[in-house]
């Protein structure tokens, strides 16, 4: 109780134009958006589509350019001011029909063999038909494969073997704290004569599935290919390498794609009465080749449709210019995000806010903000206001950054927010085989969506100075 | 900032006497309670073998035993100072092997002619080998009954037909508001002639799945079969009944089961400087017999074991004396709560606090309270002081009682908490035969030990004055 009161004294210290009764119409309103998205919502159906109908839609694939053509069918019926495609230039990239990684080991080898589950990282190259057998090194970070030098790596296989940290309760720092390995694993073991990396799967879970990823070469460096295995071979590798020495054979036949022109899918609500200030909401349509993309970005795509749905149902008309965008290439180039920038620093326009969904379909827990340093500040205060609204829906604000496809339009000095749903999942399915629409709950996904329209509602019609 | 600022103030506020040396301190306990808990607990596997080993364990089975002697041989290995079964008696209930709903409509039978979902509800009796064979009446509600009296309803089947309100957050709130039904709908129908009750099954999602659960007979009406089918095939009987009259045909065989002893499985560790003020934690052992009973209430019962495995594993000894039950027969009579209340009564306890873990498996987003009118504010304030130490783990304190079988401690006058897990998906699983280890994800379990691990810590170090 005390902990209300005082709530309600912050809200008069800090916003001493606001009434009460405006912040009574503000829960009416939020109350209406979270009603409207559990029980009108279409976009769970939206998902199904994309993520069966349009699966492993890389940047630069047919089915890329079929999730093009149906979010642009999708907006077209949502009452847009107007929609329209932005051409980016993107690079493919073929996984091939062949991904054998198998270990042998100790003096019978027909006997102490065994195929690991395994997957090519995306950008890697492929082996050739004959593959690539060598001894296999455990590390545990680049650093190590320095320390052990061109003595301990030459001609070798590497193996990147630091688990995300489960202690981490964000799961997405977990992340950060691991994905290096397999960003820069292979160029790093080929600087010391390495002959091939193979990385442990970027997630907490203890399973069967390997995760796909982008990985990049340093041109100064022979490039080498590049695969992960899942946790649980890559714990059987580990337990192996123990007790004895490992030869491993390698055999992939991904290739780099062709240049491709896709597009980023606009939908745009011109403002009534500050058209100049241009609020965006996105996720990207773009997903690995190896699953559906429900969670990664499918449900950022759908939440941001979501946004438009829901205001629309219920009858708001923005007074900012609203956009929705699903953005091309974020997994392997972020041709879409750098475009759209871009084009509207071209155009002199001023993003006021943007507002990115790229972390899952599951639980809304909040939002986290970023931005230039000169606004963030008083930006954040502003937002602030509104908390105690937000957090009777469970919404806080945490840290953590916006998204990647709005990155690039910080010089506009804009607000740059990111969707925090609950992250405990998360990376049970990024980037697999699995991440189809039956990870995603419907209600959850749903929430998304009404957490979203709701910061968009409160920005659209305070602003943010 | 300015928030944080305020949370700062807070503290101070209300709390002068502790230091922020103390909050530290605890903020590091806290930080070491979930690291243990997402690194060295076990809690994940115990579930596991609860439901596979004791699936399907009503008071009263030989699953429920199986569970009574494995709990109790877990605690066994967790350092109590005793552990102990109480015996409760329990009255059994058996659902027999034949659960038949079948509909039929218009002129031709054998064309239009549908077998539905369905499960008898706990509780029930059989028809009998010929089943029941009668008219099919929609009602939204118990009213609905009487509105329609006994010509509307005498010699028909009713069909209880209100869903679960979709726009609750939280949606134990919307279980709460369509229950009635499964509870009384039987016993309302027949006080008006009617035959037979068929409900919709409670749960938020349109699947095939039905949901069983208690039902109650009032002792001056006739007893009749009563049984819940999926929320699709609700759905379509209400659109066939829209257009044409239904006849259906119920056959189960279910009948009443033979008390039993069975028995709560404590654990106490006596507290070294306050052993009278007891804090017990737990959850109900007991758990439907058509699954594996993961989320309801599995999960309550291994929180509750990790506790205990938690505190231990980071070397905390209590102050106070805090016990951790299996309560045994939640679902179907409460004997085991009851029992536990009576015998504390008789010997005088006192318990300062009680948790009870019943709301699923699912990230902890909280904790709820309940208590005797005389002290709840004041213990209320009590934890207040603490949320800035929970909330950077996501907790948050809201409505909400606390639990079922810890309810009877009330007139003791302590602390009465739920532990709040995220509710969107529990009525997915509730009480159906998909209720299993599968459903649950092992960091979203762990971190609901952590979350209970973290607030008994809290009261056994500070007590609630």
């Amino acid at each position: 109780m005390k902990r209300l009161i005082l709530l309600a004294i912050f809200i008069f210290i800090s916003a001493p134009g606001v009434f009460s009764q405006d912040r009574d119409q503000d829960a009416l309103f939020l109350k209406d958006i979270h009603n409207y998205a559990l029980t009108e919502s279409t976009i769970y159906e939206w998902l199904e589509y994309l993520t069966t109908e349009c699966k492993g839609r890389l940047a630069g694939s047919e089915n890329a350019e079929k999730a093009v053509l149906y979010t642009k069918s999708i907006m077209d019926t949502l009452g847009f001011s107007s929609t329209s495609l932005q051409p980016c230039t993107v690079k493919n990239w073929h996984r091939g029909d062949t991904e054998y990684v198998n270990i042998t080991w100790g003096e019978n080898k027909k006997e102490n063999s065994k195929q690991l589950n395994a997957m090519s990282l995306g950008n890697s190259i492929g082996t050739g038909p004959k593959g690539v057998t060598a001894e296999v090194v455990e590390v545990h970070g680049l650093d190590e494969v320095e320390k052990l030098g061109r003595a301990g790596i030459e001609g070798k296989i590497v193996f990147y073997n630091r688990p995300m940290d489960p202690t981490q309760l964000r799961t997405f720092h977990a992340y950060g704290g691991a994905v290096d390995q397999r960003v820069w694993g292979a160029s790093k073991a080929a600087e010391y004569g390495g002959v091939g990396a193979i990385v442990r799967s970027m997630t907490l879970k203890q399973d069967d599935y390997p995760h796909t990823g982008t990985m990049v070469y340093k041109e100064e460096f022979p490039k080498i290919s590049s695969m992960a295995i899942s946790t649980n071979d890559a714990n059987f590798l580990s337990e192996t390498l123990k007790k004895e020495t490992v030869t491993m054979t390698v055999r992939n036949n991904c290739s780099p794609g062709e240049e491709a022109i896709s597009y980023n899918v606009i939908g745009e609500i011109k403002g009534t009465t500050y058209p100049d200030e241009i609020i965006v909401i996105g996720g990207h349509l773009d997903a690995w080749d190896v699953g559906g993309g429900a969670h990664d970005d499918g449900a950022g795509c759908v939440h941001s449709l979501g946004v438009i749905e829901i205001l629309n149902g219920i009858g708001y008309r923005p007074q900012r210019t609203v956009r929705c965008v699903m953005f091309m290439n974020e997994e392997n180039g972020l041709a879409g995000g750098k475009e759209y920038a871009k084009v509207s620093n071209e155009k002199g326009e001023y993003h006021l806010a943007a507002l990115e969904s790229d972390a899952g379909g599951f639980v809304p827990r909040g939002f986290s903000f970023d931005g230039h340093a000169d606004v963030l500040k008083p930006f954040y205060a502003k937002v602030s206001e509104w908390l105690p609204l937000l957090e009777s829906y469970g919404l806080y604000f945490t840290t953590g950054g916006s998204g990647a496809d709005i990155g690039p339009l910080k010089d506009q000095k804009g607000l740059l927010i990111g969707l925090r749903p609950d992250s405990q999942r998360y990376f049970d399915y990024h980037h697999t085989s699995i991440d189809q629409i039956d990870a995603v709950n419907k209600r959850e996904l749903e929430l998304g969506a009404a957490s979203m329209a709701s910061l968009i509602y409160l920005i659209d019609k305070y602003g943010l100075k």
